[in-house]
C-alpha cells in the first residue's frame, strides 16, 4: 500500500460534508425548519445510520424528517435501530430510503416487519439483543452518522439527557471517535444544562426539535388489573424461588406477574420474615409498582435501563436507592444496565407467549416477529461469569467438582394466555417464522437449556434439577394445566417428581389459594401507588382514573 | 418508615465530607503535598473504595498516597481492583487499611496474593473478570469512593484520558451517580483539554501527580522472540482456523503466538489468497506487531481496550482503522471493548499455562493466583447472542433444528511451557489452589465447553466436532506431544480422528514444516516495525535494541 494512501477517508467525508452544510448551521446548531436539508446534507446513500429509539425514548423529530428526505438524494441506507416502534421505521424502507435493517426489538411494528421481510422491502442484517448491537457499533457496524436525542442542549453542544439518558452515550461514542456524524434532536436548547451527560466535543449537529421527543410508559401496570391467579403465582415465586434461593439481586420482565410479586413484598414476604434477606439489589427500570416495597424498606439499590414516565420526582427524592446525578436527576444507561443485567445479577424473571414441550420459549408467534430487546442477555446463563453467590451456587451440579452455579431464569406464564390460546405447544410458531422470513436460526427468545425455572398457576417446575430431557419434559407437562402438553402429563410420574422436589404445588410449598386475594397486594390501583410514593409519583394521564 | 426517613444518606455524607475538607480544596482542586489529608478526610473507614488500575494504566500516585493514611483514621476498606498490579495495592491490606479485596486481574502480585489469603491478610470477596467487576459497580459493589487517573485536567474539571481513557468512565460514571466521591489524580492542569472524555460535572476533587501515572506496555511483542515452532502453529490457524472458518472479527490475548499470527497475515495468508476475506475487524489493543497487516490492507477497523506505549501517533496517523477523536488522538474503552470481545466477535485466540486432560485450562498454577482479566468474556460461548455470522455458523450441530452456532475459542499452546513443564496435566493445580486459598469453584479460566480448538506444535484439535468426552479427551492426546496426557494417545485412535477432520496435523491441512521459517514473517524485530510505520511507531526504551 503507498504512502499516499488516505488513512483518514472517514474524516475526510465528514469534513466535506459540514463544510458543504456550513450556511445551513450556525456553528453546531441548525433550525428545525432546515432539518430536511441538513439530513440530505450529512448522510449519504449507503451510509450505516444509528436512529436511537429503544422500547421507551424515540429520536422522533429525526426519524420522522428521515422519512421526508428524498430517495432521490439519499438512499439504500443501511439502519441499525434498537427498537422498530413508529410507522416511519418502517416507511423509509418502502419508500427506498433505506434497504437494509439490523434492530433488536420491533413490538408495536412487528406484524408489518414480518410482512415486509416476506415481500422482500425489507432485508435484515440480524436480530439482535441490546447488548450485542451496542458492541456491534464498535466491530463491524460502525456507523456514518448517528441520530439521537436529548431533553436538553447548550450552546457548546453539551448534553443533558437525564432520566432518559439510555442508549444515547454507547450510540454516540460509537460515531463520536471514529469520525462519524452525531446528529441530535433537543428538546430544549438552554444556556447552561443541569449536567453534562455528553460531553459537547462529541456532537456534530444539533437541531431543535418541534416537540420533545416520543416516550412510552412501558413499564406502569396498574394494580387494579392484577388477578387472583397472578398473585396466586407470585406467591409461590416468592416462597419457592426467591427465599428459596437466597436472590439478591434481581431483574424483572415487563408484566403483571412480576408486578405482583413486587406489590407482595410488603405484605406476604413480610409474613414469610424475608425482609432484609432478599432482593436488595436490583437492575430493572423505575416501575411504580416497585414504590410499596422501596417504602417500605426492602429495597438498597436500583440501576435502570431508562426512565419511567411519571418516576422523576419520586427518583429524585430518593437518590440513595436510584442512580441519580449531583443534579438531583436520575441518569439511566442501557449498555450498562444490559451488562450488568446479563454478568451480576442472581435472577431473571420474565414471561414469554409460547414455550415448546422442551423448555424453549420465544414471543415470536406467527406473523409478527418481534425480536426479544434485552430479554436473552438477561435471560441466558453468562459462562464467562466467575463470581459466586448463594443463590447461583444452589444451582450447582453436585457430581462435578469442576462445576459451578447459575443464573437463575425463571418464566412465568399462565397455562392460556390473554388470548386464549395455549402458552405451552409442541412446536413454536418461530420455527415457521423462521422459514418464512428466511432466518438463519429459529427466533427462539430462551433456550431450554438456560431456563431454570417454570412457574404457571399450577406450580414450579425446577428444571435445573432434571438429569435428562425427557425428565425436563415431564416436569413442563406436571405444570402445563390442560394445554395440549400439559395433557399428557402423568400423575404417576407427577408424584415422583413431587417427591424429587423437581415439581412444586402451592400445597408442597405451603402456599395457601384462599389467601391468593387481591387485598394481600400492599396497593390496589394507581391512586394507591401515589399514596405511597407521598405524591411524587405522577401517573401520565392515561393511568389516572381519578382526576 | 417514617416520613422523616433520610433518603439522601449518602448524599448527605459525601456533602458533609467535601465541607470538612473546603480548606484543602480550591473548588475541586487539591495540592499534591495535602493527598494524603484529603484521602483521610475524603474516605471513611469501611467505605467501598475503587482503585483505578487495570492491567496497563495504574493511578499509582493515588495508591501509593493511600498507602500512606494512617490506619487508626482510614480501615477496614473494601477494595475494588480490576488488577492487583504494585506492591503498595497489597501493603494496604497488611497494614491494616483496607481489609477486603474483589480484583480480576494479580499478573505482577500474584504469589503474594496467595501467601496473603493463605495467611488470612486478605480476605477475597470474588474473583472476577473485569465486565462483571464493571458491572458490580452498579448493583451489589456500588462505590463509597473512587481513585481515577487523568493526562490533563482543565480548571472545571473536565477530564482528558485519550488513549488510555481504559475503565476510568465506567468506574466514574458509578460513583458520580450514586452520591461516591471522584477524585482523579491529574498528570497536568491545563487551560483547555484537548477533548473532554469525562465532564467535569462528574468530578469531585482533583489532585495533581507527583509524576505521571504508571503506565505498562504490555502487549508490546518483539518480532524477534519469535520461534519458528510458534510460526509452524500461526500458519496451521491461520489456514486451518481463521481461513477454514471465515473469520472474520476477532480478539488476540497477550503473546508470541498470536504475534507470529499477526506477522503472518501479509505474507503466508496473502499466500494462501485470504487477503479480504478473513478478519477485516478487530476488538484488541493496539500491539505493534498488527502494523504490517494494518499498511498492507488486511485490516479495516480496531478497537481497543486500552492504549500501548509508543503506538499513539501511529494511531493518530491512521483514524480509517483505529477509535481516534475530533482532537486526532484515540479513545479506547475497557468496558465497551469487553462488551465487544464478549458478545460481537466471531473468535477469541488466547494462550494458557494448563490444559486438563479434558480441555479446561487456566493461568493460576500452584502459589500464583493470579486471577483471569478478560479472558473468561472473550473466551465463553455468550448463550445470549442471537445474531449470527458464517463463522459462528459453521460450528453448528447439524442434527438440531434448533441448534445454533457458537463463538470460536481457541487456546494455542506448545506442548511443555517456557519453564520445561508440561501444559497438558491430568488435573490443573487451580484444583489445588481453590483448597488452599478456600474459593467457592476453581479457578478455571476457559472451561472445556466453551473450547472449540486447541493448536500446539503437533497440529489442531477440533473439539467442537467431537460427540462425547471421551473423543474430546483422545483427541486432546492426539495433540499434546510428549506429556503425560499426549503419550496415552493411541496411534489408531489418532488416524480414526484425523479421517473424521477431528484432528488435523500439519500435513493434514497442507502446512508445510519447512516453510516455517522467521524469514516468513513481516517483521523480523522492532526496527521493522518501526520501518512499516513510516516512523510513527516510538517504541518504549526497553525495546529498542538499535539506539
Amino acid at each position: 500500500m503507498s504512502e499516499e494512501h488516505n488513512w483518514a477517508s472517514r474524516r475526510t467525508a465528514k469534513q466535506a460534508k459540514l463544510t458543504a452544510m456550513q450556511s445551513w448551521l450556525n456553528g453546531k446548531f441548525g433550525q428545525t425548519k432546515d432539518a430536511k436539508t441538513i439530513l440530505e446534507g450529512l448522510i449519504q446513500s449507503g451510509d450505516r445510520v444509528v436512529l436511537e429509539g429503544d422500547n421507551q425514548k424515540q429520536a422522533s423529530f429525526l426519524s420522522q424528517t428521515l422519512a421526508q428526505v428524498d430517495p432521490e438524494k439519499v438512499n439504500h441506507l443501511h439502519m441499525i435501530m434498537s427498537s422498530i416502534s413508529r410507522p416511519e421505521h418502517l416507511d423509509i424502507f418502502e419508500d427506498g430510503i433505506a434497504s437494509k435493517l439490523d434492530f433488536s426489538f420491533a413490538g408495536p411494528q412487528s406484524t408489518r416487519v414480518s410482512q415486509m421481510i416476506a415481500d422482500g422491502s425489507l432485508v435484515i442484517g440480524d436480530i439482535h439483543t441490546y447488548l450485542e448491537l451496542y458492541a456491534r457499533l464498535y466491530v463491524d457496524l460502525i456507523p456514518n452518522v448517528v441520530l439521537v436525542a436529548a431533553d436538553q442542549v447548550d450552546k457548546d453542544g453539551n448534553l443533558y439527557t437525564g432520566n432518559n439518558t439510555e442508549e444515547t452515550p454507547v450510540i454516540v461514542e460509537a460515531a463520536a471517535f471514529h469520525d462519524g456524524i452525531v446528529i441530535v434532536q433537543a428538546n430544549q436548547v438552554v444556556d447552561r444544562v443541569p449536567r453534562v451527560d455528553i460531553p459537547g466535543d462529541w456532537v456534530d449537529v444539533v437541531i431543535p426539535a418541534d416537540q420533545p421527543y416520543q416516550l412510552e410508559p412501558l413499564f406502569t401496570r396498574d394494580p387494579q388489573n392484577i388477578t387472583e391467579l397472578q398473585i396466586l403465582m407470585a406467591m409461590m415465586a416468592i416462597k419457592g424461588i426467591y427465599g428459596k434461593h437466597h436472590v439478591q439481586s434481581v431483574n424483572h420482565g415487563v408484566g403483571f406477574n412480576t408486578a405482583a410479586i413486587e406489590l407482595l413484598l410488603p405484605t406476604y414476604g413480610e409474613q414469610l420474615g424475608l425482609k432484609g434477606k432478599i432482593v436488595p439489589n436490583w437492575e430493572v427500570n423505575p416501575t411504580p409498582t416497585l414504590i410499596p416495597a422501596i417504602e417500605s424498606g426492602w429495597i438498597q439499590s436500583i440501576h435502570s435501563f431508562g426512565g419511567e414516565v411519571g418516576m422523576g420526582d419520586y427518583i429524585s427524592a430518593r437518590p440513595d436507592i436510584f442512580f441519580v446525578g449531583p443534579d438531583g436527576t436520575m441518569r439511566s444507561n442501557r449498555a450498562f444496565g444490559q451488562m450488568a443485567g446479563q454478568y451480576a445479577l442472581d435472577m431473571f424473571v420474565g414471561s414469554t407467549l409460547q414455550i415448546d414441550q422442551y423448555g424453549n420459549s420465544s414471543t415470536v408467534t406467527h406473523g409478527r416477529l418481534s425480536g426479544f430487546g434485552g430479554a436473552p442477555n438477561m435471560g441466558s446463563n453468562p459462562s464467562g461469569r466467575r463470581h459466586s453467590t448463594p443463590a447461583w451456587q444452589s444451582l450447582r451440579p453436585d457430581n462435578d467438582p469442576l462445576g459451578k452455579g447459575q443464573k437463575l431464569v425463571v418464566q412465568m406464564v399462565e397455562t392460556y394466555g390473554a388470548n386464549k390460546r395455549p402458552v405451552f405447544v409442541d412446536s413454536l410458531d418461530a420455527v415457521a417464522v423462521q422459514k418464512e422470513a428466511k432466518l438463519k436460526n429459529v427466533p427462539i427468545m430462551i433456550y431450554s437449556e438456560d431456563t431454570t425455572h417454570i412457574v404457571t398457576e399450577e406450580g414450579i417446575a425446577y428444571l435445573y434439577k432434571t438429569d435428562s430431557m425427557a425428565e425436563r419434559q415431564a416436569a413442563i407437562e406436571a405444570i402445563a394445566g390442560v394445554t395440549p402438553v400439559g395433557l399428557r402429563s402423568d400423575p404417576a410420574v407427577v408424584q415422583d417428581l413431587r417427591a424429587r422436589g423437581i415439581v412444586a404445588l402451592p400445597e408442597d410449598l405451603g402456599v395457601r389459594r384462599t389467601q391468593a386475594t387481591r387485598s394481600l397486594l400492599a396497593a390496589q390501583n394507581m391512586a394507591d401507588l401515589v399514596q405511597w410514593s407521598h405524591g411524587l409519583y405522577n401517573p401520565p394521564a392515561k393511568f389516572r382514573s381519578w382526576s
